[in-house]
């Protein structure tokens, strides 16, 4: 009758798999990483693609963007764009598709250590971070704060240790910069002294980047250094949909094409509120509109790198409200997938976003679905992975540390199933039926494969009922607290030399604390 | 700079909006329901499924099964099988490929009520529930109880509430039926008195289903309308594996098949304890041991309904503990529905168990991957997709209203993206930019599409963070709890006259007090 009940102990090879449990996995044994190739789950027919990609391309050809600003003009008409009666930048179908013959494929996003470095094209898919959240969200007790500037730090050093998240686009708005270019600069000091990882984020005005860019040329040793292997690139909304030019943003993305630095270009509409209910019309338009910014960064500078950044949200319609943890929104990033590797260009979509304003059981199912939806899909980048809340407006230190079992487990479901003559196994149940014990627990493949076949959580917990309740009957966002305690007392990634730090202090504005910055602290 | 965070309040159209969500959605209108075409998610390739086949068959025809019942030997002999030297009953691979060709297809899994009858066939998917828990538990305390027959009943009243859980089946063991006798019979009055959907259940001893017959035969009004519309389904455990029958589940198996019950055929090994480690190996050993029951069940009577229920389970291979919330059990399950499509058979997996120990984020995020992946593969019958926790040893009755939430979104993504003329809404995208608001929440598309085109939550929470807390900052545990008292203080199917449940009490010891079955208990 119980037969569906777990085997909670069993003899035979204990001893011998917890010992080999004990030795750290080598890195090529390891049962999952960044870059696995993904594609499984395909929510749009090749016509449904189709069909998508040509009424994007009547959309720019017939509709066209307004409030271009006059640079983007000029560079746009001279590629054969043009400007109609109403003031607004049309995009005919033929500079469309051969902008997309054209355009950067296959470069890699560098990280300041090249371990991290990430090469997100064909079906290889990579997880990080991303927000504006401008709240942090106290896990246990729920309350919510103003973001700050170590906030930011501590986020940057939390996904710095995490195993399945890749990258780190800054998460939040740091609320104690009053002045944008302090919060410009500081954001982008935080993000890179915190991580080692490819690291993504955005700047207000041209100025700010400019400034940047010496820190970032002080870091990669010289401005051909950083051309070389550039380790940060931009989040730019340089579109307020319905396909409409953001004029500040376009000035940013122009300066960080010019100055070597990938693009990620970002069209965030709502679904019902600033794109079409439909969620086909949403794809139309956020296509539409990337595919103007692609053509747009390929007009300054031919072969420039940018990431097909299509952001399609849902909106609860009853209020207009954003939802970000919906079943819709893992439809739209997948199709929006799907999108981008038509193009064979790398695509950034976004998975686990939670309307629940605390991680409990609601953020936890909205952030397991999209996860494995949009990750199985053929996405390259899968941004706002970890940490995020409230449709964006919070951000959450022991969420980071969740939600990294989730995309862990994610990562396992795209490696897939491997079917090879050894893994079908008739030789080893031959054994265990007819010469062996009767089990599989003391088998040389269970032994072989414990490691490489199977991820096992850092904070999730896999005990009995009877030692969950010996050990104190934990929730995971208790375990993720002493977690989070543990990595932030003791993990600093401290890969600036000082003299660099000194270089860029005496520089810039620069308002997080060295002390912040070390043990102790 | 926070293009990236939600807009909250939006004019236009909202009153509109509001005014129409007020309405009850006709059921021909509603976004999500059972028996939606699925499979947008096949981990495995075709060949890979031919080579799971094949390996299969061999297992079949050259190991074989141990401890065969006479009686199954007797029918299995009989179509063609044999009893090798060692006494393993085998399997030629032409008697399965026959069986296979012949087994039954098509049929609909009814319900006391019509409007729940699922017809599991193709890429039609449904979810329900399953177990056999011991422990009920307490989604704030966490304390574990043993579960009792009045739980049972509460547990199927629940899921008969439930609109994206279209079928139950008996989720614990009521602990307080101390005889085997008392526990098979009550269990089975409990479910279908508790709900007027489909039911699975399981019988130690074939005297106990023959006394359920009386019971159902009374229900439906006569053998005939029961063998017309057979509404309880068994759940069979008939092998304990590797490849050993159950001798008491075989002898039930047979009474059942003769009486017309459909079967689920259940193979539920544990990865690298009762069946391979490796993955493939897993599949392969499950499929095999289906495949023998079927052709068990069609050589008692041919075309007999049977499920084909490959339930590969994950263990933690650190302790041998059971792990079903992992990311390899997505994959397993969902491996095992593209077999089951593949013979054109009614498959029945597993998703949404969790190995946490209460409703916390981990049971979110292990539940919310496992029904995204194995709802969006080709299977027809979801089991254990609510309320299950500590992979399977406990069961929870908040949980089943929050597992609502993650497979209604999940059955939204089932659903697909619609790609016409009108949903890709070139014109509505125009009308919006040329001559319109410059948004699109009160675009006729918009307020056409709110009802029809999104699924909204009954407990999941969209509020923004300052209404949230306002609102009292409640987690989904606590919303699902109000829930959860409101339906149970209200919610009583009562479907069953009382002078047939009379008639059933006469003949039968049924120990569910008629007090609990009302209002007011």
């Amino acid at each position: 009758m119980n037969v569906e009940a777990p085997i909670e102990r069993r003899r035979g090879g204990r001893a011998a798999r917890q010992a080999m449990r004990a030795a750290p996995i080598p890195d090529a044994k390891r049962p999952v990483r960044g870059g696995l190739e993904s594609g499984r789950y395909q929510p749009l027919t090749q016509t449904e693609i189709e069909k998508v990609h040509h009424a994007a391309l009547d959309v720019l050809e017939t509709i066209g963007l307004c409030d271009a600003i006059p640079s983007c003009i000029e560079v746009v008409t001279a590629a054969g764009g043009h400007v109609d009666p109403n003031g607004r930048l049309m995009f005919p179908r033929a500079l469309v598709e051969d902008t997309i013959a054209k355009a950067a494929r296959g470069f890699t996003l560098h990280a300041q250590d090249p371990r991290h470095d990430m090469e997100p094209w064909g079906t290889k898919t990579y997880f990080g971070t991303a927000g504006a959240a401008v709240h942090m969200v106290d896990a246990v007790t729920g309350e919510y704060r103003d973001s700050t500037l170590r906030d930011l730090y501590d986020l940057a050093r939390l996904v710095d240790a995490m195993d399945h998240v890749h990258f780190f686009q800054r998460m939040i708005v740091p609320r104690d910069m009053v002045e944008p270019d302090a919060m410009d600069i500081n954001t982008c000091y935080a993000a890179i002294m915190g991580t080692k990882k490819h690291v993504g984020t955005s700047w207000v005005l041209p100025e700010h980047l400019e400034s940047c860019f010496e820190m970032l040329h002080a870091i990669a040793g010289s401005e051909e250094a950083w051309r070389e292997r550039p380790f940060v690139s931009m989040s730019s909304c340089f579109v307020v949909p319905p396909l409409k030019f953001a004029e500040d943003a376009c000035k940013v993305l122009e300066v960080g094409v010019r100055g070597g630095m990938p693009i990620l270009l970002l069209a965030a509409g709502q679904a019902g509120a600033t794109s079409p209910a439909a969620l086909a019309g949403a794809l139309v338009q956020e296509v539409a509109e990337v595919l103007a910014g692609l053509v747009y960064v390929n007009a300054i500078k031919p072969g420039a790198p940018a990431i097909f950044g299509t952001w399609p949200f849902v909106s609860d319609l009853r209020t207009g409200a954003m939802s970000g943890g919906s079943g819709e929104q893992a439809l739209l990033m997948s199709g929006c997938a799907q999108m981008a590797h038509y193009y064979d260009l790398t695509g950034g979509v976004c998975a686990g976003m939670a309307d629940s304003k605390i991680p409990d059981a609601q953020a936890g199912y909205e952030k397991g679905y999209n996860h494995a939806l949009v990750g199985n899909s053929p996405a390259n980048l899968v941004y706002e992975s970890a940490g995020m809340h409230a449709s964006l407006l919070g951000a959450c230190m022991e969420s980071v540390i969740i939600d990294n079992e989730s995309i862990g487990a994610t990562l396992r479901t795209i490696r897939g199933i491997e079917v090879t003559e050894d893994s079908l196994s008739v030789e080893a149940i031959r054994a265990a039926c007819l010469h062996g014990p009767g089990h599989f627990l003391g088998h040389p493949q269970t032994l072989e494969l414990m490691e490489s076949e199977y991820v096992y959580p850092v904070v999730g917990d896999r005990d009995s009922p009877k030692e969950w309740v010996e050990r104190g009957s934990t929730s995971i966002v208790q375990k993720a607290r002493a977690e989070k305690e543990r990595l932030l007392s003791s993990h600093f990634p401290d890969h600036v030399a000082t003299e660099i730090d000194d270089r860029i202090r005496e520089r810039l504005d620069i308002q997080l604390p060295r002390e912040h910055m070390r043990p102790g602290n």
